[in-house]
């Protein structure tokens, strides 16, 4: 299904998909909100969990913390319902369009992932960089939505 | 100026900065267009351009290719500028807003990087996926621009 990559001419300018993945098995993906454009999270996927997206046209990632595959919104209920799919270049990353609806992406309770953000301009190295909510309110409560999961994130 | 990452309170829901940075020491980023919102491109920083990144205003990133610090369009002379620095919940991506003016992003030559998209469905396993050109031109020529340097595309 994938065809093999031979040369940079037909990887960059070709019509047929050769995606590369890492070393880990896995390709980085960015998911986008189809109506505001805003980033929702950065996940990744490997080839099954690809292929899932395609034939489904629902979002399917690889958590590397539960080391499977992830129908995302399978416990939140909080699918995301694909609208396209691109890939760039070189074929190492791809960019998933998505409907959300009303919904949220983020298991700390946000809609988007990126509700910080951070300030430009000269750092003083004495201080800690402080950021900035974006978002103000949580679409809904983690601790409801997620109980007796373990929190995805590490330290 | 980082925030040492202590626990997963304070990394999802406090106010410093607490990026993490993996085995080769990069973060991977997004880079949006702030007026259409398409994503331009997917990189990677080191602890050097993050910083250099907030203090310019202007997107630098490691490239991992030529295993060096990469200030986005020296060569091309179309530089991005910050509009916006996002972080995701648990820190481990970043996502850039960007000004590039009527400039492009792709070092093929196009807009943004993500100039395919590959359609959604049931995959034929018999057959290799078609992708679809989302951009018709090329917005510079990159033999031009590019003279004597090497592709970052690899094999």
């Amino acid at each position: 299904m994938f065809k093999k990559r031979h040369n940079i001419q037909e990887v960059e300018e070709g019509k047929y998909l050769s995606p590369k993945f890492d070393k880990n098995d896995l390709i980085p993906v960015v998911t986008t909100d189809f109506k505001s454009g805003d980033i929702l999270m950065h996940g990744y996927m490997n080839i099954e969990a690809l292929k899932k997206t395609i034939e489904t046209k629902e979002a399917h990632y690889f958590s590397r913390s539960r080391k499977q595959i992830w129908h995302k919104g399978k416990i939140s209920g909080f699918t995301q319902k694909v609208t396209e799919i691109r890939i760039d270049d070189d074929q190492d990353s791809i960019w998933l369009t998505v409907d959300i609806g009303d919904g949220s992406s983020c298991h700390v309770g946000y809609r988007s992932c990126f509700y910080r953000s951070i300030p430009l301009g000269k750092i003083d190295d004495g201080k800690k960089i402080k950021m900035k909510f974006e978002e103000k309110e949580k679409k809904f409560d983690p601790e409801k939505v997620y109980k007796g999961q373990s929190n995805p994130t590490k330290i």
